[in-house]
């Protein structure tokens, strides 16, 4: 298997799984529970937490267990939007995850999308005229996930706050942590959002960087400190514990990541008539190429008959109808937009199977345009 | 190791683990990926979801995937209340868990509880004196999770419903699934909610049993059609299908909890000064018992240095300072509410285990009585 659909999700690790499975087997109490089998998981959780934190550099705030990104981007937007006060807007880009964009659709507030260009960026000074004293939340990806691009939010934020100190301000960092250093007192942000499955740990765990306390969007017997009540997924923190320690240890490795996709990007411009819509700066783990007279939904299911798996964009938006406005907005023809893919590697994906990709890749274009274009 | 602190969690089965780390190790795409490796783990989803409204017998209805009972909770109160219309108040009882009563109370909802008699139990009258033409839901759990009372739930919603035709009502079945059996076309109920570590599946996964779609609590992606986005926990929903299907090939076997709770509470009764709590109709798996002269929290210190797990009361509420309100309601004198543990058997529970306990159980109550009546 060749496995480029590391947007999506990504394989857990070992150590993840043999973690799991010691709070399945042995420690499966309940940490609210007041007797030593109880508190002892409610020790290893807390240890966890502080190493999360850690690996962030959040000493100036919090982190709280969520059941994903989903979850955790939720939170953050509804706790701001619910602490509106006077404010009436929300200030995001136009590329943003559904988790972020549909809740703040389902409130009250004006949205305001700030557009990327045609390089798949936002201009500072577009999202900067955006925001006014009328501004409750600016929410911004810090790594998007159907093009890769990069918002410097540690170059942003504070400039934001330094302009608007009462805005809040939400970082999605689902498509960012593990593949970028990510530094939360460094970025200032108010809520900086995570998810498990996304870095070779489990699905159905994430978490929430905070600066300051959120309102509670699940309520019950008070876990996670008041934040988020149900009892903790503890198989699935240890999961987590387990997936951050190995980027502890084997760090970012960005020079490396860099490598491997300078390696498939020049493989892959080998194919003729291919728009390659990630541009700097990107994350070195997402690749979106548009190729002519193609279908990207045909090439997915042509290569996936030899076991290669790719996207034709977000899982989460998989099965949506009509034009992908993000390719719009990149000012691709429909030609070249219906022949879209992402690639999305991981620290496991190695240049030998960006090779063998690409000359699968190739074998389905000639194939796909050999009936086409007759 | 002696744990009957089963209703604050249970020890997942190893069938539940095993379908874990299927999940984990081979199984690990995104379901909403459109290539066949997500598609095969959405078929698989799918079949856990029919299999389980299956065991519920919920042919008229839906079951959402949610992080817990928790969630499960919360959705279905949220809903309820945020397509309240005119109404204005909500009915539940004075001895519901947290999760659904912090979440009214969270709302601007006026809130209703209808108080225990000193048995434990609800008076189906009082219920149907606090509804009235102005209540948007009714909030019954099927199970006390501290006295293990059981709400005739099957006898009492299609009489709220014949009266109150526009009333939701909701069931709390967290305590209640894997002991007793829940049809939920039967009971008539708008949602019903459970959780997967109650019953010997893991922690992070829940559901909800619907009527009629209800609101979304969670934006995002649109998964579970919709109604909770955020990728789908696909190990949690393989552990929660196995423990479905544990339930369904061991069946209830109701007699059998019946027989050992009988021999619990003929052992434990033989203690003196002791009052038992739980009163029929009440659920096998739970014993609620207050010995004079002595201190929950000690006698729980105690047990645990011989590896015998109980509780004082939920462990969701475990920390919380000042009299219990459940034992208040009892009318039991502070001497014996102070000296309150609850006992919580599973279907792995001995009665061999159940002996070994009551004479440890009785020997610390020895010991600490000593002290206290000097």
């Amino acid at each position: 298997m060749i496995y480029l659909d590391n947007c999506a999700t990504t394989r857990p690790l070992k150590s993840v799984i043999d973690a799991m499975t010691t709070a399945l087997q042995e420690d499966f109490s309940n940490p609210s529970s007041l007797h030593q089998f109880g508190y002892a998981v409610s020790k290893k959780k807390e240890a966890i937490r502080e190493s999360i934190k850690d690996y962030f550099n959040c000493r100036s705030g919090e982190l709280y267990f969520t059941s994903g990104g989903t979850e955790s981007n939720n939170t953050a937007i509804r706790s701001a939007i619910e602490n509106k006060g006077a404010g009436k807007n929300v200030v995001t880009t136009n590329i943003e995850h559904p988790s972020i964009l549909n809740v703040i659709k389902a409130s009250e507030m004006e949205l305001r999308q700030v557009a990327i260009d045609e390089t798949g960026h936002i201009a500072f000074e577009n999202l900067m005229d955006a925001i006014d004293g009328d501004t409750v939340l600016v929410s911004l990806f810090h790594v998007n996930n159907e093009l890769g691009s990069i918002n410097p939010v540690e170059e942003w934020v504070p400039k934001i706050k330094a302009a608007y100190p009462t805005v809040k301000v939400h970082v999605d960092g689902v498509q960012a942590v593990g593949k970028l250093v990510v530094d939360f007192d460094a970025i200032g942000c108010d809520t900086y959002s995570f998810s498990g499955h996304k870095f070779h740990g489990p699905k159905g765990i994430g978490g929430l960087l905070v600066k300051k306390s959120v309102k509670p969007f699940i309520y019950g017997g008070g876990q996670e400190m008041g934040m988020r009540s149900g009892t903790e997924n503890i198989p699935g923190i240890y999961g987590l514990g387990a997936a951050f320690d190995a980027l502890k240890e084997e760090d970012i490795a960005l020079d490396e990541a860099e490598a491997r996709m300078d390696h498939l990007r020049a493989a892959i411009e080998t194919i003729d008539a291919i728009s390659i819509n990630t541009t700097a700066p990107a994350s070195p783990y997402i690749l979106n190429v548009s190729l002519a007279d193609t279908r990207g939904e045909v090439l997915l299911h042509m290569l996936e008959e030899k076991e290669i798996y790719i996207s034709t964009s977000s899982a989460c938006s998989s099965h949506r109808t009509g034009k992908n406005p993000v390719l719009t907005a990149l000012g691709l023809s429909d030609n070249f937009a219906e022949g879209t893919i992402r690639l999305c590697l991981s620290r496991e994906t190695t240049s030998e199977e960006c090779d063998e990709f690409v000359v699968a890749l190739k074998e389905a274009v000639e194939t796909i345009r050999s009936i086409m274009r007759r």
